[in-house]
């Protein structure tokens, strides 16, 4: 991280656009990071690519910018998605923070048989994620989806879209790069059940790998998947 | 996880050793988990394999078990190690946690110009890093270090040992598996100083390489690194 600071807005942005800031982000430029009227800051929205823009004013609780020049344009990213059994609450947190500077483009929780977590707070976990993809220059913020059973999850699956599960205590090859639209399935911290695994297994997009020789924790998983599903 | 109960002791393991546990895993034992004398457990210490064991007799701060048969004889681990700009608290609990359940064999904090933090609680990291070896089935604890100078660490650093920075902003290649004794080195938030870099590529041990095109926080590129560098 350096000095410069990177906001995700949801307005369009182009060449001399005004944009308004929320309460939070005013607060946030004004007074944690001590900024003024003229200073530049850079501005993403998952759409128009990366924007220098300046503050033209600044108030306690509100801002405008003044959108100047294109930094970066939209560029493609990853296009794979973390499906992980719900977890409780500090690791579920973990887990959106590091998947969204992983470059996860849609996060999942899901219930499994042996899920004890049914409920998330998305406005906070969407919050996690947009400081996540600010300070890790994403150009897009992932989608956050609400808890779901697995089983749904599975019926409406994607076609095309391959899923890759994390097995513990398996001659599994080790979860590596693949080409095209993925999901990295992590289940709950005492692993799937046997039934659910064999369903899952079922399904022709599932594949099963390793992910090395020692039990990771669920969250631990999740962001050693992505990393190693990434890997060039 | 599952329901069996893995612990770290120092004491030889052969058949038919008697081991004494700490007053903190007797409380493990019987009040957290309702062990009885008769239960079994597994044992490891590092040097000997791991080992079937029973509860011989239990009381509230004091366990006396009886080893039985080897399960596992001591296998080889990788031979690398995380040094990293110490963190806060927090982050740094968690990268001891998440290393060693990836397997780091050390761990060594280091301070560079930009590091923050100086001390550690080196009793609370190594409660954790044995934990985070009991879940994860790993038959060592890695060595802790206290912090020390970057400075200091690279002027006594051994021969043969190859060092490979996570560097930001990158066009170096992605950090990919490597032979031999090697470390993954991740600098502070704000990233090394350029001079320090600059020393830092000039050791002959030493290879700069990326962790991707997103800048990841310094917990995320110790969790990451660990992972890619053990991609098989």
């Amino acid at each position: 991280m350096s000095g410069s600071i990177r906001l995700y807005v949801t307005a369009p942005l182009s060449a001399g656009s005004e944009v308004q800031t929320t309460a939070q982000q005013a607060h946030y430029l004004g007074t944690v990071m001590r900024r003024r009227a003229g200073d530049p800051l850079a501005l993403f929205n998952g759409r128009d690519g990366e924007w220098l823009a300046r503050i033209e004013a600044i108030r306690r609780n509100h801002a405008s910018l003044i959108v100047d020049r294109r930094l970066r344009g939209q560029a493609p990213e990853p296009d794979l998605w973390l499906v992980f059994a719900l977890l409780k609450r500090d690791a579920t947190d973990l887990v959106v923070q590091k998947a969204t500077e992983l470059g996860a483009a849609a996060i999942r929780p899901v219930i499994t048989t042996r899920t004890n977590a049914a409920r998330v707070n998305l406005a906070r976990l969407a919050a996690i994620a947009i400081e996540a993809a600010e300070q890790s220059e994403r150009l897009t913020v992932p989608e956050l989806h609400q808890p779901q059973p697995l089983d749904a999850l599975l019926a409406s699956w994607p076609t095309g879209r391959r899923m890759i599960i994390a097995v513990e205590r398996t001659h599994a090859p080790q979860i590596a790069p693949l080409q095209g639209p993925a999901a990295l399935l992590v289940g709950p911290e005492g692993g799937f059940d046997p039934a659910e695994l064999e369903t899952l297994r079922a399904h022709p997009f599932v594949t099963a790998c390793s992910l090395g020789p020692r039990i990771l924790r669920a969250d631990t998983a999740c962001i050693a998947g992505l990393a190693l599903l990434q890997a060039r």
